[in-house]
């Protein structure tokens, strides 16, 4: 297979996750015979130094021509509060690209479970994905604007199509999983949520297999808590998502091992870890390569059907775990933690 | 002292721990020489059954005359889907009465640490409160409707002044505590955010005692669970509190202990548990009215300035939590599970 590949490192760790993601991706080349032709781009902090603009016009471009895209992480201290900021090009390329749903997959690794916050009764069996719409809502609509000294206004708005083709992709992945689909809202509230409600109610026809729930965001966000395990699929708004599935990462205890994927209706999809930037580990040679390399096995999976040599990078992730070359940030201890390219090596020689 | 107070049961459990919130303020009238009027009045489920209204006129203007007003709980399954619907006698209410501050303390009780859903050193040292903006945001701010079959649309607004007084208030709790406010925003998307983030900054010159420091929202979401002892005082708007109080009142892993209070500029206050109306417990006589009773306690102190009755209430709770009369939500088995009756009972000859 031959496939182009376009890598924006990013800034911070970023830089330092995408050498994990090359150095895998060459030995899934090698070893199951594709060509995968890999093109390196800026993209926020970075762009931003060498362009003023955080997304330049031929990152755009060469994502828009590639088959897919991984990303590592924007952002930092350097740049916040700027006119320009590094986020505004992570928004703007998820805009471009269209990559309406934004999928993470929530688990704890067998040998990690002592990381989570939790007691482990209530990690036990965590194994769902958040599905959250990504270029709707408060993020995008109009007006968003201060409309003079002393007044702002953010839009949450939606069309009835933004809801159904993000519904539709939760039904999708639910089909193919436990079945079980959590709708989140805010019905009592929002008027927004009860067309939401409705069209859940009216893409389920369609789905009669999988079983539907509706809960409210305030609840959604404790049922998390006191019971991630009861969680198959969460479809949720651009908002809630994004607070959700930070609370979600974060019960595993491992934010460093999750990937996300953000997938558009016919276009290439963008990979990233869930991790930011991390700033002050930049340069530190200990980043936490797995979130990033479990990244790519989720673009071979679903944008390149390469069931089996995603199976093998997440086996080898699995036994690089188990054999404890980890970084720092999920190391037993200090002493124990591994470098990111001993775990790169690692990893590669899996 | 002589003070009026508003009593709205509500629905389901709500009837049940109101009448804990009249045992214990009778017994504190008696011991220490006060006399409460008690006004029963409708809201919510059981407004609308007998008026058609789930705020009726009667109820509302009971509670502007008074000098407080202790709330249950609203909602059932009755009544939801329904055009007129509980929960819009509660936004009705907040807006009528400009209750802007909710106060929410989330702290863990000594004796139910082992409760939480978090691991004991995550838990240990939890004390904090969350300071959410009430009456504006996306709960109120228009447009809000259905712009068509298939469109539909919320406004996230906020007036400086409303951002003002609601984290004046915040700056005002932090500096009896431990000095240290964090603001939760989205800055990086919201113009609504930026705007709250330079109003937070501004009244922070009158408050130079209080250190500040600006956490995004989902970034929140994840510290309230990774570590929430690292929180003194948390202001935010009224989603984002709606959605982080729920998550925080989680990690106690005990929902039925905690009150709240909302508070207005100079009209009276609104005191009620945290929990909801629970409808499949209600009539079992096995609610646990610790919540309504804290409620009753802030009342006293943050309302009549009844600092010594307040703290009789806690310690009387206290003690009754260590002698393990408390019901099913938090015993330690079903078997030891008290009733309703049997915690007031217990509360009230403390
Ligand atoms: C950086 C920020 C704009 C972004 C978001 O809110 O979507 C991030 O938090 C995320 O979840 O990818
Ligand atoms: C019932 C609902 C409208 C309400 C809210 O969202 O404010 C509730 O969740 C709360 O937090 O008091």
């Amino acid at each position: 297979m031959e496939k182009m590949i376009t890598v924006l490192p990013g800034d911070g760790i970023g830089k330092e996750v995408m050498e994990a993601a090359r150095a895998v991706l060459h030995v899934i080349e090698k070893r199951f015979d594709h060509v995968f032709t890999i093109i390196e781009k800026e993209i926020g902090g970075a762009a931003i130094d060498r362009t003023g603009e955080p997304l330049p016009a031929d990152t755009l471009a060469s994502c828009q021509q590639s088959d897919a895209i991984l990303l590592g992480a924007v952002g930092g201290p350097k740049w916040e509060g700027g006119a320009v900021t590094p986020e505004q090009g992570l928004l703007a390329i998820r805009h471009a690209l269209k990559v309406y749903a934004n999928v993470r997959p929530v688990s704890v690794f067998k040998d990690l479970t002592a990381l989570s916050p939790l007691k482990e009764a209530h990690v036990t069996g965590v194994d769902f994905i958040i599905v959250r719409e990504l270029t709707g809502g408060l993020y995008f609509a109009k007006p968003k604007e201060r409309r003079s000294e002393d007044e702002a206004v953010d839009t949450l708005a939606y069309h009835r199509q933004e809801i159904t083709r993000i519904v539709t992709k939760a039904f999708q992945l639910a089909r193919k999983r436990k079945k079980k689909l959590t709708s989140v809202d805010k019905a009592n509230v929002l008027e927004t949520s009860k067309l939401w409600r409705e069209e859940v109610r009216a893409v389920h026809a369609a789905f009669p297999d999988v079983t539907v729930e509706h809960m409210l965001v305030d609840n959604a966000a404790m049922q998390l808590i006191r019971k991630p395990s009861q969680f198959d699929v969460i479809v949720t708004e651009n908002m809630f998502g994004d607070i959700l599935s930070d609370e979600a990462s974060m019960i595993t205890g491992s934010l460093g091992m999750l990937p996300s994927a953000s997938l558009s209706e016919n276009g290439p999809a963008l990979y990233e870890p869930v991790h930011g930037s991390a700033p002050d580990l930049a340069g530190s040679n200990s980043a936490n390569p797995f979130g990033m390399v479990l990244s790519v096995a989720m673009m071979l999976r679903h944008s390149f059907q390469l069931e089996e040599e995603a199976a093998a990078i997440e086996l080898a992730v699995q036994e690089v775990v188990r054999t404890h070359v980890v970084t720092s940030d999920i190391a037993a201890s200090e002493q124990q933690a591994a470098t990111t390219s001993d775990v790169i090596e690692a990893l590669v020689s899996c």
